[in-house]
C-alpha cells in the first residue's frame, strides 16, 4: 500500500483521522524558495470548517508545524515535512463503525482489506481530514507556480443542480481564477451561490446531503509542459484528483460534452496574434496530446453527495451477519465539495508543478 | 519524458507512427501463465481498422512478434517484449505537418516542446497507432484476470448523441460485459448501433467527425483490491485512460450525475445475501475509498470527435508566421472511439491486474 | 531531490540535524502486524550515543512518536509515520560551517548545490543523525522478517586494521548473527573488540579518527527472493547502504577477494542434503543472479574514518576566497562505524523485506 | 519482477539469451541530440567477443536496430527503443541445464523462483548477453555526457592477482580515462596487460577461469550533482553495477582501503586554485554526501571468476534428487571482466546522466 504520488515532486500523506497527527512529506522542492506562511495559512483556512451555517463546527486549528525542509521560511532542499496534531484521538465510536459499516464509506472494504486491523475511528486514513496535508503541499506548490506567473483557482461550478457561471475557458485571466477563492463561498455569481447555500441548508435540515461539481483552472502555463502518453497533464491531474475523497469524475476542456460535438465544432483553430501563435477557442481545456497549449488549463471534478447522512439507512451487522439499521449521529458537511474547492486547487498545483520541473530537463 | 506506467505491472510503450516499429515492454507478469495467442490476435483485430464502411482502409496487420518473456506461449518471468513492424515509414507529408499544425492534434505543442525535433510524421509518438501495443499488454492482462474469474468488457455507450442501453451497474454479469466485444460494432442494442453507424457515415460524408462515450466494466473483482489515496482503483484507471488519445473525461459509477444526487439516493445500502455481505445498488461503480467493493467496477470515458477532419480549417504557417488554411487529405476514422473500445478494456485490465498483484502483498 | 527508496516498502526520511524533528514515513507494511515497542527501543539504543568511553556524550533520547500507521501497537495498513523531536535546534555554528567547509563533509558541495540555502547547521539533512529514523523503519522490518524466521545481524569485522573473526558464511546460524548485537561492543571475539576499542581511544586522544568494515548477514531467507538485473538482492542492499553516511564500499560473499580467485575455487558446488538441494560452500554470499540461494546472505560495508577530526586542517574561506585553517571543536565519534552497525542491519532488513513482498506477487 | 532502473533516464532491458531478440527501451532522453552511430558501434564492439585469443568465438553482430526515438540520427523525444536479433535461438542444451544446475549460475534459483518456467536456454534473462542492450543505452549516455564535457572510461585494474597501474584519482584527465578503451586490451600499462593475458590463457588451458577488478572514472562532472541519502552518485552507480552479471563488490574513492585509514589521512583538504575552490587530494573518489565534488568520480567493481568452467564439478540432478557430476562443454570467456569494461562505463554513464538531468531541476 502506498500513499504517495508524483515524480519530481513526490508527496506522501500520512496519518489517520484520530491518530496522533496527520501530515505530509514533500520531496523535490528546489532550495531557495521563500514560503509565505501567512498566505499558506490563509489558503488552509479555506479548507477548514466553520464560518458557514451548515459547516461542521468541529474545531480544526490545522496549523502545520514544519519539522524539516525549511531554514526560516526558505526551502533548503531537504524534504519538506509538515505535521498537524490531531486533538480528537481515539474516539469511542470505533467499534460501532467496524460492526455496522456506513453506506458510501470505506468502512466495509477496509474491514475486508485490512482484516479488521484498519484504523476505523473517524474514517482512519480514508478520512477527508487527510486533505489538510494535501493543502499544505499544494498551497506551497501554488506559491511556487506563482513565481512563474501561473495562477490556479477553482469555484463551485454546480451544487445540487444549481449552476454557477461557467468559466469562459478561452478568455479566463489570473484575476478570474483567483476571485472565487477570496470569497467565503467560492462562486463567480453570488446569487447562484446563495441559491446553492439554501439548497445545502435544506439538505442538512432533511438530514441529507448534496453533490457538486468543482471547476478548476490554471492560467499562465507555458506551451509544452506535460509528456505524451502516461505523464500528460490530464493523467497527472486525474491521478491526483481521485485521491480526494468523494470524487467520482474528472473532465478536461469540454469533457463529456465533447462526446456530443462534431470535429468541426470542437477543434480549436489557430491564428497569429502578432508574432505569437494563438488559438481562437479553448475546447481542449489547454491540453493537446497531454501537453499544455498555453491556453488556460481547465477541468471539472464531480463530487458525490456526502456519504455521512442522518436519515436511517440499511446496513448490516458484520458481527452477527444480519441486516441492520444505521442511524448516524454527529454533524457533517452536507456538501463536502465546498471545502474541497481549495483541495482541488492544491492537487492541480502539485501536478502542474511536477510537470513544470520535468520540462526543465527536456531542454 | 517517460511513456511507462504501473507499479507491479509496468508497461512501457515505444515507437512512432512511421518509425521502424512500435511495441511495448511489460514487466512483472509472473512466470507460468499460458498466453492464448489466438485470443490475443482476436482481441487486437477489434482495434484494427477495416470491416466497417467508414473505417480507414489503411492496412495494419498488427501481428505482434514476441522478442522476450515467453517460452513457447508460456510466460517465463522475464519482461514481455513485443514488436509490431511499421510498414508505412517516413511519409512525405512530414514537412507540411510541421509547418501548418492540424487543429486538435499535438503538432504545434510538440513543435514547441521538442524544438522541432519531434517525429512529426503521422503524428509520431502521439499517434493513435500507439494504442496497438497497449492492446498487446492489455489483451494479456485480460487473460490473466480471466484466470481469476475477472472479466472486462466495454461498449459504445453514446455516439453523436445517440445512446446505447446503459448497463445496469448492479446486475451486470460476465456475459453482459463480454457480449458487445463479440460484435462487429460493440453495442448492447444493435438498433442503437445502426443509428450510430448512420451518424458516423453522415459525419464522414460531411468531411467531419463525431465524439462518443465508451462504458467499460469489470465483473468478478474481489472485495478489497486497490489502495487508499493515490493508488486507488479510480486513480489507476484514470491515469491509464488519459494515455489514450482523444480522451477528455473519465467518470466512475454515477460519475457527474452523482453531483446532482442526494446522499440518500446515492449511498448504496448493504444487505446480507445469505452469509455474504451484499449491496442493494451500485451507484459507487464498485469502488469505495479507492477500493473494490465486489460489485462490478463501471466507468465511462469521453472521447472527443476525431481531430482529423477534411473541411478546410484555420491554422497558421509556423514558418511564415502567418494565418493559413489547412485542407487535410487522406482517410481517417470519423469516430475514433469505435476502435478505442478494446483499448479502454486493455487499460482497465492493466490497471486492475496491477492492483490485484498489490493485494497479494497485503496478506 | 528525493530521500525515499523502495518499491513495496517505501521509506522516506525527513528532517535535518537541528530542525524541529527528524522522522520517516514507511509505506507498504501490511496490516495486522504487532510491533514490539520494547524491542524497537532496544534496537534504537544500539545506535544511540553513550555508554562507550569514546562515544560522543550528546544526549539523544531518540524515542520515536508514531503519528500514524498503528492502532495500539498493531499496524493498520496506513503509512507508518514516526517522529523524533530534535532538542538541539539552530546552533550558533551555522555561519562558520557555511564559510569554512569541513574536509570530508558535504558542507562545500551542499553550498554549491543548494546555492547557500542548505541547512548547514549540524550537517543538516546530511547528518548521521538521519540514520535514527532509518533504524525505526529498519527495526520494524527486522521484526517483520523474524515473523518469517529471517534473522539479520552485523558485527564490526575490522576497525583500524584490527580484525574480528570472519563469519563462516556457509555455517552461519541465526544465533551467530544475533549475538554481536547483544553486546555493548558488537564483535564476535571480545579480545579483538578490546584491541579495537583501544585503537579508537587512541585515535581520539590524537584528535583523529579511524575507519572500519561492518559485516552483516541475514539467515533464513528462502530460495528465490530478489529479481534479475536491477532489482536483485545486491542492487537493493547496495542502494540502501550508500544512503548511510561515510559508506564507501559494499561487497557480497567473497567480494573483492573473489577477483583474485579461480572459478574452480569460487563456484559453490551443489549437493543433496536429504531431499533438499544444498550448497557445499557459500562464496556467493547467498546470492546468484541477484536471487537468494537459501544460504546466508552476507555482505561487508566499508566505512571511511569519521570526517570530524580535531587536528588543524586545511580548508578555504568561501567568503574571502582564500585558503584557511580549520580547527573543529566539540566531540564526535572517532569511529562512526560502531554506532552504524545497527544501521547496516536496518537497511539490510528493509531491502530484504521489500523483496520478500515482491516474491509474494510472483506466485 | 522488473528489469528497469532510473528516474529521469529510465532504462528497461528485455530479452533472453536465446529468445528472438534482446533490446532496451530508454525513456527521458531530451530531443535534439545527434547520436553518432559510428561511435556507438565502435563502443559496442568493445563488448563483442572475438579478437583476443581466449575470447569466445561465438558470433554476435550486435548491431542494434532502432525501432523508435530517432528521426534520422537525432533524438526526437519519444522513447528510444533498440533491438538486437538473436541468431542462436532455442538451443538443445535447454533440458540439461534445467536438470543439472551449473554452480555459480542462476540456474537453480531460477528453477525455484519461476517454478520451472524460466527460459533456461543459454542463461535466459540472466545471460551476460543482456549487457549488450545496456551498452546501447550507456553508449548513448556517454555521448550525451561528452556534450557536457564529461568523459567516462575504465580499465582492468587487476586480473588474476596482477595489477595494472592504479589511476591517480586526483590528477586523472579526460585523456587518461579514454585511453585504455582505445586498446584491444583495456589497461594502462601494456606490460601488465600482457601478463594478465597470459594468466587468462593459462586459466583457459586449465579449463578454469579468473576474476578481476575494473576501475572506472568520470572526469568533468560539475560540483553539485547527486542527491543526499538514497539518490546519491554512489547509490545510483552501485544499483546499476550490481545489474551486471558476476559483480560482487563496488567501492568508491579509497573504498575498502579507507577502512584502514585515519581521518587525518583520508580527509581531502580544500585549497584555492585561483578563484576556484579545489581539493589537494581525492580520496573521496569525487563524491561527498552523495554529491559530486568536481574531482574525478572514481570507483572499482569486483568481478568474480567466470562461472562457466570446464573442469568436472559437483552438482545435483534436480529430477532424480541425487548428487551428480557436471562437465560443461562449449567455450566461454575465462575472464568475463575483460568484455565487461565497456559495460561498467555504460552503467556509469547512465547513472551520471540521470543525476545530471535531476540537477537541472534543482535550479
Amino acid at each position: 500500500m502506498s500513499s504517495h504520488i508524483g515524480k519530481n515532486i513526490s508527496v506522501s500523506v500520512f496519518g489517520q483521522s484520530h491518530s496522533a497527527g496527520i501530515g505530509c512529506v514533500v520531496e523535490g522542492i528546489p532550495a531557495g524558495h521563500q514560503i509565505d506562511r501567512e498566505a499558506l495559512s490563509a489558503f488552509m483556512r479555506r479548507r477548514a470548517p466553520g464560518g458557514l451555517p451548515w459547516s461542521t463546527p468541529r474545531k480544526e486549528a490545522d496549523e502545520p508545524e514544519f519539522l524539516g525542509g525549511l531554514v526560516g521560511d526558505i526551502t533548503c532542499g531537504a524534504p519538506l515535512a509538515a505535521v498537524i496534531r490531531n486533538t480528537n484521538t481515539r474516539s469511542s465510536d470505533y467499534d460501532a463503525l467496524r460492526r455496522i459499516p456506513r453506506p458510501g464509506h470505506a468502512d466495509y472494504v477496509a474491514e475486508v482489506k485490512f482484516g479488521g486491523h484498519q484504523d476505523a475511528s473517524g474514517g482512519g486514513h480514508f478520512s477527508g481530514r487527510l486533505t489538510a496535508p494535501l493543502c499544505i503541499a499544494g498551497g506551497i506548490a501554488k506559491q511556487l507556480l506563482e513565481e512563474s506567473d501561473v495562477y490556479v483557482g477553482a469555484h463551485l461550478r454546480r451544487v445540487a443542480g444549481i449552476d454557477d457561471v461557467a468559466w469562459d475557458m478561452h478568455a479566463l485571466t489570473a484575476e478570474d481564477v483567483i476571485a472565487p477563492g477570496e470569497k467565503l463561498f467560492p462562486v463567480v455569481d453570488d446569487r447562484a451561490g446563495e441559491r446553492m447555500m439554501d439548497a445545502i441548508v435544506e439538505a442538512r435540515s432533511n438530514r441529507d446531503s448534496v453533490g457538486a461539481v468543482v471547476e478548476c483552472a490554471a492560467v499562465g502555463m507555458p506551451v509544452g509542459v506535460g509528456e505524451p502518453m502516461f505523464d500528460g497533464v490530464e493523467n497527472a491531474i486525474a491521478a491526483y484528483c481521485f485521491g480526494i475523497p468523494a470524487v467520482k469524475g474528472v473532465e478536461f476542456g469540454r469533457g463529456f460534452e465533447a462526446a456530443d460535438m462534431k470535429g468541426s465544432e470542437h477543434n480549436d483553430p489557430y491564428c497569429m496574434d502578432g508574432d505569437r501563435v494563438a488559438f481562437r477557442s479553448n475546447n481542449a481545456g489547454g491540453i493537446l496530446g497531454g501537453i499544455s497549449t498555453g491556453e488556460p488549463i481547465v477541468f471539472r471534478v464531480a463530487f458525490k453527495p456526502t456519504s455521512s447522512i442522518f436519515v436511517e439507512q440499511d446496513s448490516v451487522d458484520l458481527k452477527d451477519g444480519a441486516d441492520a439499521k444505521l442511524s448516524l449521529k454527529g454533524r457533517h458537511d452536507p456538501c463536502v465539495a465546498v471545502r474541497a474547492v481549495p483541495v482541488v486547487e492544491a492537487v492541480c498545483a502539485l501536478a502542474l508543478y511536477d510537470l513544470l520541473l520535468e520540462e526543465r530537463m527536456d531542454r
